[in-house]
């Protein structure tokens, strides 16, 4: 709450109208004439929270390179014809899932959502927001009619290795992959490890083993360049060295940018899974926790950013983003778009994590030029 | 304690001197004539405690076929021309790392190791022993001299499913299976599950799958019918399902009858290891946590065993053991053997552990007739 409070001031010292809304998103608005106050607006927006931790680039970058623009515009006495806004969302890495902020903008949360929802250490979120000063139903409020939205633009760092691995400093984002999140099981015999030959085991670890051997085939038969197949987290029992593990739980992640493409690979896992687990003679069942089909933005947008890139002589790439961002809520409501600046090493949710300024002020000036199309057009 | 005043109750009126020594381990001895007391004596023995929650036949068997042995040899008036003494070790697997009974008996205890040894919630071994009356000067005393001794004599459930895969309702053991363990740790880069491309990854996860897939080949190439290899606890860090896996640590359990062979196969394991770590670009070190030597049993003793069960027509077979069992300890030391009766199901450390009577009983006669070949040689 007090980066809240302090990012409010640096809205209003650079002549916006500063205010907090219902969960706790710092809303900056500009509005170059009175005139112009229903004109739909731009929207700029990122985080202002982090993992715990985590860098100083992640979110906030996003939300700086907005007031930039607008200091800009204002030191350069630059004509534009509709409002700006700039918001820091809350709770993008949030304990109680996520995107919090995000989600209250676009509409997607529901009174019963945020009346339950609870943190992992069993906190309510309507709790939490009652501490800040707010509610569920001011909440509710937060949201934002996409009529009087003309565009949500983003500035991110990519937090991932391949615009280095390129050798670029920005990326011209087209679209945020699907996800989906398994709960796999596979239950076999709690052996001694002494006594029971290899032959005779059913040894449900074996069995994870030999399905993540399968991930890169499945990939290079049924995925795409985009796809991901992660397998994060793994509990053995009874998790002892002298005992063949009876049972195996583990989480499957799955990514691509085309919805078919993961249906395609969720059913090869499935397929694979079950010859495993016959073949080590387990039984196997999972649940699916969550299936985020993929975002695309709008071409028209994209393009825009892109030709923009061209004009500035920026060395850039058009990717997709793996990981999930607050725009990907307005994907489908307004016309979007998300630019990534080059994270050194790849890193990001550390301390370490680092982006040249130089490059900043690459993935700055696109998002300045974007924003002055969009206000001039 | 209490079940041990119960044996040794049991012993007594099976006209047996009986007594606890300074690790609780319940003795019985039976000396046919005076003028035999110091003449070497046959020890049967075998555990009175199990796992928690575990089975009923699990060591106590084997104390309980001793005593029977006793109680034919007054009941029919049989000459013996040996002390015999039976048994009930203790703390076979106990928290202190186990054994203990059978290690004071054969002389493997240290003053230093009574003193410093922990269980894992801390408690000393030391006031555990004084809350039982025992103290580790006492602990020391337990030993006996192996010139005491004419053979050492084990009767236990096998704990695996080899007898009753071949229908035999007894094995003749010649040998424990050596055992190694290792603590591996793969060292690799925590990434984002969605931004980090396939090709960019350093998963520690991958690391252990690929290695535990090389195992079967591993054995195919280096081992024996009686290698096994087991990795039985995995832990990976941050063990997160969106985050790749960063590290990953994990045990190996290695064993086989023959020592070159357990060589071979754990030089093989660091070789495919080291291989793996450079293709997925993963640091690599383990820990060699122990390295237990084979043990084999004296032929002519186990030979013996075997002319026995061919003259009371048993289906048998002779066999290694893959678990570890207290006359392990003796099997350097004196004559030596290893009576196995047949799990149902290869079942054991669990309630549902159990041995068909009948195949009790073979194994019982088994024992008789060699303590009986062992006195009155």
């Amino acid at each position: 709450m007090e980066a809240r409070q302090w990012v409010k001031q640096q809205f209003e010292a650079a002549g916006m109208e500063a205010s907090l809304d219902g969960v706790g998103n710092v809303c900056g608005r500009y509005v170059p004439k009175p005139e112009l106050e229903d004109v739909p607006a731009v929207l700029i927006a990122s985080h202002l929270d982090s993992v715990p931790a985590g860098g100083m680039f992640d979110g906030t970058l996003g939300v700086m390179a907005g007031l930039e623009c607008i200091r800009l515009i204002q030191e350069n006495n630059i004509t534009v014809n509709r409002p700006i806004e700039i918001i820091g969302t809350s709770e993008e890495e949030g304990r109680f899932g996520g995107m919090l902020g995000a989600q209250a903008l676009s509409g997607n949360l529901t009174l019963e959502w945020l009346n339950t929802a609870k943190d992992p250490a069993g906190e309510y979120l309507k709790d939490a927001l009652e501490q800040c000063g707010f509610s569920p139903q001011e909440a509710l409020h937060a949201r934002r009619d996409p009529a009087d939205i003309r565009a949500f633009l983003e500035l991110h760092i990519e937090q991932g290795p391949v615009l280095e691995m390129n050798n670029k400093p920005v990326g011209v984002v087209d679209g945020i992959s699907g996800v989906f999140k398994w709960l796999i099981k596979l239950v076999g015999k709690p052996d001694h490890a002494g006594t029971a030959p290899m032959n005779m085991r059913s040894d449900a670890f074996m069995g994870v083993a030999d399905f993540a051997h399968e991930l890169s085939r499945i990939i290079d038969e049924e995925g795409s360049e985009y796809t991901r197949l992660t397998i994060g987290r793994v509990e053995l029992k009874p998790g002892f060295a002298h005992t063949i593990p009876g049972e195996a739980h583990f989480t499957l992640v799955g990514r691509d940018m085309d919805n078919e493409v993961m249906h395609q690979v969720s059913m090869s896992c499935q397929k694979v899974l079950g010859a495993i687990a016959r073949k080590h003679n387990l039984k196997f069942e999972y649940d699916q926790l969550s299936w985020i089909p993929p975002r695309h933005f709008s071409d028209d947008l994209v393009d825009t950013v892109e030709k923009n890139a061209q004009e500035l002589a920026l060395d850039y790439m058009r990717m997709p983003s793996g990981a999930g961002h607050d725009c990907q809520f307005f994907a489908d409501l307004v016309p979007t778009a998300l630019i990534f600046v080059k994270s050194v090493g790849g890193i990001s949710h550390a301390p370490d994590e680092w982006s040249h300024w130089d490059d900043v002020q690459k993935g700055c000036d696109l998002l300045y030029k974007t924003l002055l199309d969009l206000c001039n057009e």
